[in-house]
């Protein structure tokens, strides 16, 4: 719940001394308020930011949201404003407006500290906030946040099930598609087509869909490659429900798979189910990272990646599965894991579920199951 | 030719008395680089920026990408460099790693003045270049980069066809659905899909697709929505092609349209042509804005929107047409038009060409015909 994350944050904020926040990042909008945003696509030419998201301590937090967004899903919770991004009446003046909005709140405050996203503010607004508001010290808290929504709530699991239920969706028809003579891009229209009837509305997409010796890269998007009888097509799906990501990998092969590719599938396969078996509170992300690796290279094969990720308002956030990182797992937490092996000019192989760590192990929320 | 835009950007600068840039806009990395950068979603997890494009009088520019980033179609008279945003190593630094690189460079420079977007820049990364270049003056060049980009070059001119050739198919195909019982979202999944086809690839597409009372929002994204005989279908297109945006819109009628409907439509499109008949250098956007909306006026119509905008590698850049701009027409300027009507809770309309400004009119890029 949107309420019980503001109250966290202001336990979080106060342990480390610092009274207020503004947050600007995309993920920290949506964590904070419940709003569904619709942005799919590049940076807007409109506003540099989409909104930002004032928490002052003792107040009803506000988000503040370019004028041109819905505003769909904030809960009751944060109250909404709007700043002017585009009017047809004068030039573009988001930062102007904007940053006027939360200087007219941040003035009255008494010397204080306020939380930001350093890496996730325009510096032209930092600048005026900073120039108006002299007795105010603005705090990085990056780390905080990194950390900070690791641990999912009922609602996000629920949601992320609705968003992995696409990736099934998705990973059957892509395997039904994996016949010679179609291309990667057809495979992906049809694909992407299916959820988005499916969700009655549009599906924002990650994709690798990459066929015969393109699979040895790892990824990348479809392009008009006709698959060939006996290639493998690697097809990793991140699609994006109700503000939460899912994700998905799996790799067919156009017609009959040639003995080596067979063998190399199972046992990526039993690594991958091995590792899932080993999953629980207490262990930690680099010996999960570890154990998936060892189990890849007694194969014969290795993968320059990460063997896993946590997602849910990001597709990639923590704890991520990699080998400096030392976070133990818990319960709640909801990791992708995704174990490959890439032989260079040749061809190349990923297998990925997404799964929820349990009080005593986990649960695999991906239904959809691995066929090459 | 990206050679040309950098030598403008070099006597622009001089102009300003500024001698170098840090530039690290999206649109901005792609123009003065020709890099046809692949982002396709909301700002990514792992790097608060895409890059960095550094431009230091009398040396080589460089662009300062992300390690993710493929980087096709930098051309050759920019350096191209990485830096880290993720390795499975160590924790995420992108800014870190970005701004050591950028300290390494400026920091030889004598006493000098380097031009930055104030609005694209995260304050982390500016705040550690002031902090460690103390004797470089960074200083915003907001406004001349937003008419930077106006006046398209043969190659832009040329990509842009190809932008507008999606529109054309995407446009076609929609009228051809338009009939009572789709839904508004099938009919947007089966028009990005033959354009990927066509494109043998991903096509990033901003849309708005709505139907019956929908339209009268003027906009919005396609939903599980049912079109019912005789109702409106708004359907706006704007898809990337190699980097740059097109743009079109249609609207349609599943079925036979009342005469409430064709009446409207009939005088849309005329005050759609008779401003195209009046466009040529010169001609200011206010004037052009003003013909289009007393046109629409007298029809008993109305639109809250701009007139139109000018497009390119940014979907919605200068000269806009709207009530307060000034700025004359110029030859080979590409420009949207697309007067609207708007009739709250019950219908709106609106038809768009992309045209170029010519010595001496215009030429209208669009190929699809208007059809209710």
């Amino acid at each position: 719940m949107v309420s019980d994350r503001l109250k966290r944050l202001g336990s979080t904020l106060q342990e480390k001394g610092i009274e207020h926040a503004l947050l600007s990042s995309f993920v920290s909008l949506r964590y904070f308020t419940g709003y569904k945003a619709t942005v799919e696509l590049e940076p807007s030419p409109i506003t540099p930011l989409l909104g930002a998201f004032l928490w002052i301590r003792g107040e009803q937090p506000t988000l503040y949201l370019a004028d041109m967004e819905p505003g769909e899903g904030i809960v009751g919770d944060v109250l909404r404003e709007s700043f002017a991004s585009y009017i047809i009446e004068r030039p573009l003046f988001a930062i102007q407006d904007l940053s006027a909005k939360i200087v007219a709140k941040l003035r009255p405050l008494p010397a204080s500290k306020v939380a930001i996203e350093p890496e996730e503010i325009p510096a032209a607004l930092l600048d005026v906030l900073r120039s108006e508001c002299l007795h105010l010290e603005f705090c990085p808290i990056k780390d905080v946040l990194s950390t900070f929504r690791m641990v999912k709530d009922a609602e996000e699991i629920e949601t992320m099930r609705g968003a992995l239920a696409l990736c099934d969706l998705g990973q059957k028809i892509a395997r039904q598609l994996a016949t010679p003579g179609r291309t990667e891009v057809e495979i992906f229209t049809s694909v992407r087509a299916a959820m988005e009837v499916e969700e009655g509305g549009r599906v924002p997409i990650i994709a690798d869909v990459v066929s015969g010796p393109r699979t040895a890269l790892t990824g990348g998007p479809p392009t008009g490659r006709k698959l060939e009888a006996g290639e493998l097509l690697i097809v990793d799906l991140v699609p994006r429900h109700l503000g939460y990501w899912g994700d998905s990998c799996n790799t067919a092969c156009a017609g009959e798979p040639k003995k080596e590719y067979r063998e190399a599938f199972d046992g990526l396969a039993d690594v991958l189910s091995d590792a899932i078996a080993k999953v629980r509170p207490g262990f930690r992300a680099c010996e999960l990272d570890k154990l998936v690796r060892t189990g890849v290279a007694k194969l014969g094969g290795s993968y320059p990646h990460h063997t896993g990720h946590g997602l849910g308002i990001s597709w990639h956030e923590e704890p991520r599965i990699v080998p400096y990182n030392n976070i133990p797992l818990e319960a709640d937490m909801i990791i992708a894991l995704e174990p490959g092996m890439y032989f260079e000019g040749r061809w190349g192989m990923r297998l990925e579920y997404v799964l929820r760590v349990t009080a005593s192990g986990a649960e695999v929320l991906s239904k959809y199951r691995h066929e090459l």
